[in-house]
């Protein structure tokens, strides 16, 4: 029987599986939905009880599914030390941090993570494909993302101190470094709330300096991931050369020679 | 006689068939343009009259052109439910729908539509096929984009709660969970109306953290598309289908299957 | 005589031609810094009487200048007609042009575009390289840009009527289709100015969906140039085979073989 | 005992070394800290006179260390002169400067790009090649950024001109010439702050253009950017001079140099 529960549970080639994971996505985008209602204002107090005790079933639900999860599975520790064991654990424990810490409940919104493994469980092997084709990208690309990254936050610290001595003394918003640092973050990612902008003409020309190298600078990520997406295509053909025409650039998958049929 | 008309209004060789589809695009931009006039404010009753009439004769006439349509192709039914023939309707239908609901008429701006079509009618084939190289290469990364998307969708929940929970006490603008998600698509994507913005200091660290990694995320898309038209650029296979094996996926410059060498 | 003026004016390679050529990126500087004084508020009478005459000495040098430039070229017609004798005519309009209407002789910024002749005739051929292989790319793809343009604004005309129909009644700003088109414009390309944002809920909804488009969007005009800067890259290898080892992939100035040393 | 110190300071192989740099990473966020926490308002006179006291510790001990590594480099004016030696005593020289202009101490910040060099003591090869890999392709792609630069500054003082001579009259914030080129700038770069922003139909039309343009625009420096990050991917020319006719630029795999077939 406890095979049976983990078939159900873990896998997803059985009726009984899909039947659960449909349950589980519903069950989630339900769940996720009592939060944002119950966070819009001016609603009565009795619709307010009935969402308090809707989530408490939610979760009361997923307590038991991760307690069960638990109990079926070889390696228990291994599950619940697992990036989706984690998840499973985070998306039960915010309601009950509700009860100590107002506010926190709402943290249940986690549970949105949980949508990630059942689209791994569905078996969409194709989309599984592609997104660690796209990690595998980013990963490859981390020291010069890292790089990028530590070199944009030295210069935020010092564009925004710049503009802190600049425009503090004209009550445009630039009222602290860190501020201004958070101006410099906003202005450099093309974000531009305009909560805080510039008044002084050199304030304003700094802001236009830093505006274009903003511009410049956002080819930058992109230029990484893209030559690194680029890279990943260009493996897909060999440096093997056909014995019998001298041919170069089959694929990968070939085993003949396209241009004399020879085998390679 | 059918035949003549199915000429002039599917067709565009003839003269006839050339000023029909001019007239047409003239009378879409006409029809759009009257839609914008009536939007705008402090015009007088007389004038809004007349706009009203000329919207009712264009309508009346694209009626008409829609049945003559119908009566001249040989299958109406596979025409009524084609992707043209759906915008035909739809650049119809909202008139008559406007004197049942106020403001549904103003979709008549659906026709603008309709110029796609009169663009494919004028042979303007050059166009084409750029459009639909770009069509394929956006469906060639349709799966990588559709990951993307389900990430970036799951990180702004998540993330409009967080400041949600941060902000909402400080009268900033994050009045519910739903408004945050909006702040947190709004802030992702570079756009930064400004209209909410965070005030404390937790609350623009994270911003900030946000903008970095919508200014890394900008990226993904990007580089998606770009492999993709850069791999097309490449990409010499064509649809020729092995005798021998019916293996596909064979270069242009491949002479024998690269599978079962055979002769192509 | 002539010829030597025109040494002086159209080339560079005498030392006069270059003195004459820095005057003359000096003058349109100190002449667009003028116009950029004279827009400031708050100037006294006197200061504002000197800038005006100063900015009629200028006129009436480039006048000079234009005059002897028709005088000493061989084919006045011709030149008045090109590109750059256009831009000299559009530098000295604006002045008399301010007479009659006030305000325009501030177009006399177009000055700014003579620095792009003077860039070429001081023989900053590295540059001017870079510029034409930039504009051919752009070139390459101007059907590609055209096709996305035109979807663009069909896009944006019925986003924007959209967002009249849903947002008109609550006074958030879209006032007309016109400015709300306005709106899908500033949205689409992640501008976000906030001068006009939903309030409604619908309206928020649509507009983070034509935000996260707007991000996918934003992707095909970069991939476009991207891919044809790419492309220009590979032209730089023929198919050419070495005919003593049948190695492929030179470079195009090559004349031997790289692997064995055989005449190409 | 000179060499001991040298070891210490400039190396990083020695236990001493890495402890050393440690200290100075921590003793820089540490003062960056002091700063940030001096600029923020409402802070009590007891607490800004311990980060004053704490601020001229640090400097001490900097100008302690800039004296050392003078004392114990063989060649100390190259070291003063060099990128490092530069940023070491620009770490120093504010807070000197406070004493003067009030305010400019605050310049302190500038000891964040002394992280840069603390990253490189650290032997960590791996950022250091990536951040060189990057710079490279700036660096080979500087001329076509520098001519898109210039479109751009001569861009944006012509559409800032035209403007300021159709908003001027409107009080939506084109109060000067200079005003409406900042704007300009906001608005190519997608920033968008909305401190200024048209209100004339005219005004916001030739705005969406600008909006449009930018859009196309943007895709430039990252198609730049892009391919020549690709480009070193396929790169595979090495230095190696021909021998024979002193010709460079030969691929990797090359054996035989291209122009006159000698052996490499």
């Amino acid at each position: 029987m406890k095979q049976k529960i983990y078939d159900i549970i873990f896998e997803a080639d059985t009726k009984a599986g899909r039947v659960f994971d449909i349950s589980l996505i519903v069950l989630i985008i339900f769940s996720v939905t009592i939060v944002m209602l119950e966070s819009l204002p001016g609603k009565s107090e009795a619709f307010y009880s009935i969402l308090n005790i809707l989530e408490w079933i939610v979760t009361v639900a997923f307590l038991l599914e991760y307690i069960i999860r638990l109990w079926v599975v070889r390696h228990p520790w291994r599950y619940a030390t697992s990036f989706f064991g984690i998840i499973d654990l985070l998306a039960i424990i915010p309601t009950f941090l509700g009860l100590v810490f107002i506010g926190t409940h709402m943290l249940v919104v986690l549970r949105a993570l949980r949508l990630l493994r059942v689209f791994r469980v569905l078996k969409l092997t194709r989309y599984i494909n592609e997104a660690s084709h796209l990690w595998k990208a980013l990963i490859a690309s981390r020291n010069k993302i890292g790089v990028f990254l530590f070199t944009v936050i030295i210069m935020v610290v010092i564009l925004g101190t710049l503009m802190y001595i600049i425009e503090s003394d004209d009550g445009s918003g630039f009222t602290s470094i860190p501020i201004s640092i958070y101006w410099a973050v906003v202005t450099l990612t093309t974000v531009g709330y305009g909560d805080i902008a510039p008044v002084t003409a050199l304030g304003q020309t700094l802001a236009g300096i830093v505006m274009i190298m903003g511009y410049a600078i956002i080819a930058v990520p992109t230029g990484i991931v893209t030559a690194e997406l680029t890279r990943k295509q260009d493996d897909e053909t060999t440096t093997q050369v056909c014995p019998a025409c001298l041919a170069e650039g089959h694929d990968k998958d070939a085993t003949h020679c396209k241009f004399c049929g020879e085998k390679l």
